[in-house]
């Protein structure tokens, strides 16, 4: 398997295209309306937040990825259209409105949304801006559609690979956005992939279900699930390659390469969390269980404390310690060791539960590196996770005490 | 039932101190050991951190109350004694040298700590205090002693009340400190209380525990609960009256005053949350059951989202709809109403999960104010809960960006 350029159009049979169309009433530089489109008919599969609130495109793409089948995905960004007067019938009609300018069904469309809850969609200034979307769709218009959907995100997010299946080259590539209201427990916030695999939709959505487990549910900016979460996956099947069974090294080779594209788009949602100055990477090894593992780093991860000492280079590893205390998970507080990693190298600053005496000033150093890791190691077992998130900062305050405007 | 004052001391039967003897290295001006004295042993109960990491004072507290009994608390602030070398050895040591110059048994001290996690507690320092802090005891000295547990608290929390059991004045005072670290399902952060009413001690520890429910668990800072929180009453029984029986009208109004005190001190600790520019009351209304409507209230304020908009007086109040879905409870949001409240006033902003239009430049004048309601109405039943929180402020992430020096 190999890391290749063209996001969510780095597979065979899929343009995309993004522009403004006034959503974001603002800022006309900024594009607010991605388009997907794959060449043919689609198997799809897609995961959604967990939150009771829903956002109504959600609710009416559930409807429309019934059959397991989708050839486009349309998405803004600037307006949730959650807890918004007439949110089904203005997704139904931006779907209806993607559809007719594309000759396909409404029901093939994946409809998404992302930013201020509570608005009415201006569902007027999508459709008016259809036909202009639709005429830019193109091969290479990954870029567009990764901008498009962005919000306070200051960077694009985009990942695709490229390996072998039954001899033919299979391609999964996707496009991802943050950067806040994000924690585990969810769908993700947006993140749209393509493959030119031949797979069918229930296989699909038992690898989405796991590579969302392992990548974009270990991932939090801010500890609030968004009511708009959704990673879908269109599969185009023009690679050509034997249709992939329910089990055996295809699946295998399949499904790992979709855990590695969405563990990459994971991961950049969390380094570019809203304000965020620190990317961090928590690692624990040592624990009974991987769920064990995993709630322990989830819980470090999502410290407020623990991310207000990394965003200020204090080794403040108490609060590691403190926030898997309070984790839900069982351990001997007596046998956990705690170091911070960065480029600048390592410090170790608690073995077997007690702090050590260690280097403050190269301590400092390590910690103002933008990407730090937690290293963490209990005496339970062998079982181990890593999860990853951001500092806080006062940029995260400034961006969120002003958001609506 | 009336509001009095002394703090810790109204009760018949109490001194207190509050001294600084150095703990607190970087500031000469700031007290950092407190005591508490009863007059007459005391029947003694207490609740503690549910955090599986537990600090060192908590752990020989809970052995120095099997028996129900204690005299005194001794407590320090500047130094949290957790996941500390010689943590347990060295809280020994604080109880013996308080017992040695009081007279009493060690095991009728009560120990707590509250500051840096992982440091070695400077013993000696206290141990060279004590003589100091002993002779300075007064029944006037609640300030002292609240002035004395306090950290990054702005404010010293007190708060006693008197009633009448069987024909007789009973007092219930306290003293209290957050103001980081601070989350609902935990003992609290420390908060001494003291009474001269006649309890035995399960009765006291019955009523502590459903006192706790309702007010410090309640409380929310910032998602952390401490290794370190304890809460504890010592009873004198001087004023005289007839010991409260495990039912009736005695019971019932000496718990409901406990109640009062706990929830008094509790909100205090959410005013003056670390950084907070406001103080927010979150009441949920019309819920199946007191259990779903305290986790519907308790997702509000701990979302930081929300904290941010409150902090910026943004009626964002998408983001408290979108808490409230994540809470676990099962709602249906077409029936959720939503309104902000302070001392400028009133505003509706979401009715039956829709977004209402409103006098923006009023909701920015109502959320300006520093105490701020955030108004929930469900159409699930009759049950509702209060809590308490802050908002969060550039100042929080400055104090806990930098908070070991």
């Amino acid at each position: 398997m190999k890391n290749i350029t063209g996001g969510v159009c780095a597979a065979k049979g899929f343009k995309a295209a993004g522009i403004h169309v006034g959503v974001k009433t603002n800022n006309a530089d900024k594009k607010d309306l991605a388009l997907i489109l794959a060449d043919c008919d689609c198997a799809a599969a897609a995961v959604y937040t967990k939150n009771v609130v829903k956002a109504a495109p959600l609710l009416v793409t559930m409807d429309n990825l019934k059959d397991g089948r989708a050839r486009a995905v349309l998405a803004n960004s600037g307006n949730a259209n959650a807890c918004a007067a007439d949110g089904e019938a203005n997704a139904m009609r931006s779907c209806a409105a993607a559809a007719k300018e594309l000759g396909i069904a409404p029901g093939d469309v994946i409809v998404a949304s992302t930013g201020v809850i509570g608005q009415r969609l201006p569902v007027e200034v999508i459709e008016n801006g259809i036909p202009e979307l639709v005429s830019s769709l193109s091969y290479d218009g990954s870029d567009n559609a990764a901008s498009a959907i962005m919000t306070t995100d200051l960077t694009m997010k985009q990942y695709a690979v490229e390996l072998e299946i039954s001899g033919k080259a299979v391609r999964i590539g996707g496009i991802a956005k943050g950067s806040g209201m994000i924690h585990p427990n969810m769908g993700t916030m947006l993140a749209f992939l393509t493959t030119d695999c031949a797979v069918s939709a229930p296989l699909m959505q038992e690898m989405l279900a796991e590579a969302t487990r392992i990548s974009f549910n270990r991932v939090s900016v801010d500890g609030d699930t968004s009511t708009n979460d959704i990673l879908c996956i269109l599969a185009s099947g023009l690679a050509g390659n034997v249709e992939i069974a329910a089990q055996g090294a295809d699946y295998d080779a399949f499904a790992g390469a979709l855990g590695t594209v969405c563990v990459e788009l994971a991961k950049m949602v969390a380094a570019d969390g809203e304000g965020a100055n620190h990317f961090i990477t928590c690692a624990v090894a040592g624990a009974a269980s991987e769920e064990d593992a995993e709630a322990l780093s989830k819980a470090v991860i999502s410290s407020t404390l623990t991310k207000a000492a990394i965003f200020g280079a204090d080794a403040n590893w108490g609060r590691v310690l403190c926030a898997m205390g309070y984790s839900g998970v069982v351990f001997d507080q007596d046998c956990v060791d705690i170091a911070f990693e960065s480029a600048a190298g390592r410090v170790d600053v608690c073995k077997s539960g007690r702090g050590l005496p260690f280097d403050e000033p190269l301590a400092k150093k390590i910690l103002t590196v933008r990407d730090v890791t937690i290293d963490i190691t209990l005496d339970s077992g062998t079982a181990g996770c890593v999860c990853w998130g951001c500092d806080i900062t006062y940029e995260y305050i400034k961006i969120n005490g002003d958001y609506r405007t």
